[in-house]
């Protein structure tokens, strides 16, 4: 009989290993305290490896362009819907154009190409970019995804293979020790459960920490211009923002600080994100403001995901940070394997 | 045996007429439909003739005031505290200093005298102010109440005297017209329906309109500097804009536009409220974001309410304008009246 596979987290990590698992065989039950600051609840959905590259994260890239790949037929097997429009990555002031110069720079020394367009070519595909925008890249590759319909569809996948949901105490806190049940019949454990994995094992304790982010969800109001077609990131005065859209409006992020596992939406992170956005995409201004969120993203030292066992009986799955919706197809492949080799040993 | 009263409306008048009708013997229901886009659900809190008043509205001035000085027993009796600090009323550029210098002159032609305060002065009184602000008023009569305590108190107030509630069908469309039930029984009905008190009854029809307004609740996060002890008006760059003191945060508005029945909070009015605000309390930045919200003033042509029968067994308490909250005890008090002398006659 296969081994037991409790998985601490019902994010997109922990469903998404949860269902290769339980796809293959395993028996497995997903416990979740149903935060809504959960990195993948809080998302954006851009599945984009390349215009997040940056030197120094060579592995980031790599691995993100692996799983991009996989993206297609891992949605396909969930019934969900891929937007395949692509990035605009767009600069404002001369600064900004400066950091997508590099960035096309360091794209090529990787083997990568990204094209470098101008305002007028940036306006023929999207013609509600801001007066002020004035260069850009485009990358036709990249791919976006309804993270909370992707979330739905986990969850009936793996209820559609027999795994087991079980809430965790709500009164937990985060980060604090829950029964890991390391070895407990033989079973594993195996923790993904986001910013919290640093209070889940000794092992990740200042390794995994809560990168804070908030996001805003608009609606376009009857008579205002739509959303844009492609994903469109941007540096505005330094700050990064991205516009992921969704049918009949989009969601606009995201803020970055390190301040614990503090939940308030900031004024300023609010302010940050509208000005910079309207900069991009002066139509917003006519759009509703429906939500408006902070979650955690589960920061590492090297900005790369852990999947590994920590000991016996117990695999982590975590530290994805800003990738985890991306990530998710090989995070779960590669933690599947993990598992097969226990049951082979 | 007294008249039976009908009240349309659960927000601030139509509680205050319940509570003074059941409290003089009349048996009463109030029938509400529980939307969270009513005027008083989602004001501020004010109760601030003095900075509200302007050329022309002379009535709406001198009711206001009336209705001011009766505020303190008329909260006595509901067990509500009252902020008592007062309101200052800033200018952040030249136009913005002439509007007040404009209401200042006004003021002194209606025998009411408000106190031009010097950008110095107003730093003694509020030091967080931000530097561009330069000069202002200081109305040191004012009051606030906070406006969703104030509903808790007249709902529990008028269960304490015997009234009835009841739910308006969930389905029944804003403006839908209901049966008023005038003259059944010999009863009266009260048409204290707010913004949607123009469907309610013909002579209110195209009278009474609803005028958008949208506000933000702000906490102060911890570290952050709290929020004023006055309540704060500014015009910013021609815009008004309040901050409204509460326990750790504070009530900032208000938009107002003439857009229907639009429920959405637009992007622009966030914007707005937010960088307006963010000049007269910068450190409203690091305080966080929970709550947007948008909500229907009763807009009349004359900006003053209507209080009167409209014919024999309806009687209208509505359109308050911007003035719902403080004009609740002389509305409560000429509505009595009006329901003792049909009694009488």
């Amino acid at each position: 009989m296969a081994v037991q596979v409790t998985v601490l987290g019902g994010g997109v990590i922990g469903l998404s290993v949860a269902w290769f698992a339980a796809r293959d065989g395993f028996p497995v039950t997903v416990v979740d305290r149903g935060s809504p600051h959960g990195g993948s609840w809080v998302a954006g959905g851009m599945l984009a490896p390349i215009t997040e590259a940056w030197p120094g994260d060579e592995h980031v890239l790599d691995l993100g362009v692996e799983s991009l790949e996989r993206w297609p037929s891992f949605a396909a097997d969930l019934g969900l819907e891929l937007s395949e429009v692509g990035t605009l990555a767009v600069a404002v002031d001369r600064a900004d154009a400066q950091v997508l110069d590099q960035l096309c720079a360091y794209l090529g020394t990787r083997g990568r190409s990204a094209r470098r367009v101008t305002g007028r070519e940036l306006r023929g595909l999207e013609p509600g970019l801001g007066p002020s925008v004035r260069s850009g890249l485009h990358v036709p590759g990249d791919l976006s995804v309804d993270n909370r319909a992707l979330l739905d569809a986990l969850r009936a996948a793996c209820r559609d293979h027999g795994v087991r949901f079980a809430e965790a105490e709500p009164g937990a806190e985060p980060g604090a020790e829950p029964e890991t049940g390391a070895g407990r019949n033989g079973g594993v454990t195996v923790i993904a459960a986001g910013a919290w994995s640093g209070g889940l094992h000794p092992k990740l304790r200042g390794v995994i920490r809560p990168v804070k982010g908030e996001i805003l969800r608009l609606v376009a109001r009857p008579g205002a211009l739509p959303p844009p077609r492609h994903t469109v990131r941007a540096h505005v005065e330094g700050r990064p923002v991205y516009l992921v859209p969704r049918p009949g409006g989009l969601v606009l992020g995201a803020t970055q600080y390190e301040a614990g596992f503090d939940t308030g939406v900031k004024v300023r992170g609010v302010l940050d994100l509208l000005r910079d956005a309207e900069a991009v995409w002066p139509a917003i201004t006519e759009y509703a403001l429906v939500e408006s969120a902070a979650g955690f993203r589960a920061g590492s030292p090297d900005n790369a995901p852990v999947v590994d066992w920590l000991e016996p009986g117990v695999l982590a799955a975590t530290g994805h940070h800003r990738n985890g919706l991306l990530l998710a197809p090989v995070t779960a492949r590669r933690a599947l394997a993990l598992l097969r080799e226990r049951e082979d040993s």
